[in-house]
């Protein structure tokens, strides 16, 4: 009977352990998790907060009933010091306990995920300074709000966005900080203004190119944030931390197994490290991204799943490759839905490539349907291939829609002129005659003659 | 200075006339529409008699506002009786006045739609017995409404189904009758079923397998219709009929313009009829699907668009060709959103493709996201390639976001190992870690084995 072994009890993790369990029956899969929880839901967490949601919604499984109900054996609480892989061994310590643990692998799967990558100012050992990565975090977050009035939020990524509409709908007086000079780097300025004004309109308060320099307290506990710029402290009662996250690969590159110029895990199509044996998934792993042809980070809840399926798929010795991911997006900021797909013009000039972009505005349904919304859509292609690159749309609509059609156009790799022609599905309740995809696409064509 | 005359006010004809005059401003561009309307939404009419929206709203232009905006001359009220091709003149006569005209063109647009295809039975002259496939027809049924209880809608597809929750929303009792044993052929029966159950949920007496025999009425006035399967005569204060459409074809088969087998005049990729300098676009044209390869009949208002717009590009002289439409369509039935694309597994069958095909039930959403939506999605690829052929997705939640996906998919020939990788958008409020299309895509895979 071959074992299987695990590290790592979330997305990758145990997305990994159920497919291969469903592929073949008789694998003994165990999986060993550091924290106490498994199987949550992070990117639910800002939702937590917000009490949309409870911290039992968020959670799938405990570790007894992902045992009950798949067979696979969960170690919680359990973290792993050493990958032995010529004796395809790994040895830990339960942390509640101090109970040293061995595990022996047939083949092993490292799923260790990311940790935060925190500025270097002082003041972050301060009470009721906080990162929302993992479960626990949240809990601990839930507590610090409960008297908080002032809360700081430094980063405006995904989760910092996240965390100021859920914490100001609470109540919380938010201050969001961001040291780029617009908020969600993954889309262009022009876009992110957008994003900037809804902030605005629902009364949080944005310093855009702020770095923060220091956080300040009193008695060991956060109160005030001293940003660039002569703003001087800030209060706070609570500050969130959204500043980034790192691929955490200590475990794996001690075992011998390369970790790539991203800085996450080297890994093959099929997961597999250059350590026989030994696989990798989720986002301590790299990730693929077939615009650029190389190996990127990703961050992303649904690569992680993807990647551990593929993996789950390869440790039950089926085989499958992971196509790569073209960091796909949608996010919540308020009213407005903000989605985006491939490369934006920041990116591509990054790359060397030479684009030509367009950006619209329309309505996402008949203009005369009761509450047709409005929606801003900016398509971004190589020039000379006239190739779809990337996306990006915005608005009180449904954003998601057109960026996931552009998504697959930019991975089957359309033209523009194939785009403007697509077949989109139209009825009044649902959409325009001509798709706001369609014309931003006919748009960008002009752009070419 | 070069004449464009088009035949035609609405979809096709105007979209065409705008292109054209926007690429170039000089042509002298003579629009003719039988009808005292034009620029209008046909697709809005229901929701018009529902009173969701005005007959105001319904149209985008007057003849005297699309005149002086576009710059391009429009005679309504003027039906066109002869083509002359050998003298580049039409004649016709303005149905108001009695008085004749003559154009000459250039270049000739044919737009002329569609008309009602009515089944053979007694009583269609009756009054109160209805289609509504023109503005003039909805003002009409909106003053039948008026004083009518009973409303009885012989045809289920799309208008069908459309005006039975339009009127029954209203507070009309709608009887609806169908010939087949399923509402809306376009899907398969399995999918037909959810939509049943939906119309019966809200009040509408359904009858499928129900061929209507006779429509019967009193002093001129309909008053019940006679079906087969022994349900005897059913009062009704009004009768829609949505018994399908053919093609306004004669006055081009007059002037020697090729029709094809489908019934539609045969054109090439760039709205060329066989005649020199005669152009046709538009539901009286011929359509082309590129999974059958050949020409087929369209009566959606996106392809009639699309096929304008081209024809307009060609007119000014621009080289633009048509890629072809695969029906994709979204349709609002109380509330589940109906969207399909591609070939069902019925219209494979009778194309003599070997096909697979799974059906799953998802949640549009993150499970514990509050609002989360029941989504059904039924995938049909083609057994050989594994190519996807046809998508189908009713439910609660977004299915027009799943159908797109699916059509800029099939549009690309993706296989359905593809579509299970798709890097699609996510978050809790909008989508799910595994996306509905997703899930359907790695169920369809496992039929493969």
């Amino acid at each position: 009977m071959e074992k299987i072994l695990i590290i790592g009890g979330n997305a990758a993790g145990l997305t990994a352990a159920s497919r291969a369990k469903r592929i073949d029956p008789r694998l003994k899969i165990t999986v060993v998790e550091k924290g106490p929880h498994i199987s949550y839901s992070t990117c639910g967490i800002p939702y937590y907060l917000a009490k949309v949601v409870s911290a039992e919604d968020l959670v799938s499984y405990s570790p007894e009933s992902f045992e009950k109900e798949r067979g696979i054996k969960v170690h919680h609480n359990t973290r792993v010091d050493v990958i032995e892989p010529g004796r395809k061994r790994v040895s830990g310590v339960r942390t509640d306990t101090g109970e040293k643990l061995e595990f022996d692998y047939d083949r092993l799967l490292i799923a260790t995920g990311v940790t935060p990558k925190l500025p270097d100012i002082p003041g972050l050992d301060l009470r009721n300074v906080i990162t929302v990565l993992n479960l626990q975090d949240a809990l601990a977050a839930n507590e610090a709000l409960r008297t908080a009035e002032k809360v700081s939020i430094v980063g405006a990524g995904y989760v910092g966005l996240e965390l100021a509409e859920c914490l100001q709908t609470l109540g919380k007086k938010v201050h969001l900080l961001e040291r780029e000079r617009q908020v969600l780097p993954s889309v262009d300025r022009d876009m992110a203004q957008i994003i900037e004004y809804e902030l605005q309109r629902f009364g949080v308060r944005l310093s855009v190119g702020a770095k923060v320099l220091a956080l300040v307290g009193h008695e060991g506990r956060v109160n005030g944030v001293k940003a660039a710029g002569g703003i001087g402290i800030e209060p706070a009662d609570v500050v969130f931390l959204d500043t980034g996250v790192e691929p955490n690969v200590d475990l794996a590159r001690n075992a011998g197994v390369q970790v790539g110029v991203t800085g996450a895990i080297a890994v093959t199509g099929s997961m597999e490290t250059n350590v026989p044996a030994i696989y990798a998934a989720g986002n301590c792993a790299e990730s693929y991204c077939p615009i650029r042809r190389r190996p990127v980070l990703s961050f992303l809840g649904t690569v992680a799943a993807k990647q551990g399926r593929i993996a789950g798929e390869n440790l039950a010795a089926r085989r499958a490759t992971f196509h790569g991911a073209i960091g796909t997006t949608v996010l919540k900021v308020f009213d407005l839905a903000v989605a985006r797909t491939g490369l934006n013009e920041k990116e591509a000039a990054a790359e060397g490539i030479p684009v030509l972009s367009a950006r619209i505005e329309a309505l996402d349904r008949a203009a005369y349907y009761p509450a047709a919304k409005k929606l801003w859509v900016k398509l971004v292609a190589e020039r000379d291939s006239r190739r779809l690159l990337g996306a990006q749309a915005i608005g009180y609509g449904d954003a998601a829609r057109r960026i996931d059609v552009a998504a697959a156009a930019i991975t089957a790799g359309m033209r523009v002129d194939d785009i403007a022609q697509l077949d989109l599905a139209y009825s009044p309740p649902y959409g325009s005659l001509w798709d706001p995809l369609l014309v931003a696409a006919q748009t960008l064509i002009k752009r070419f003659d």
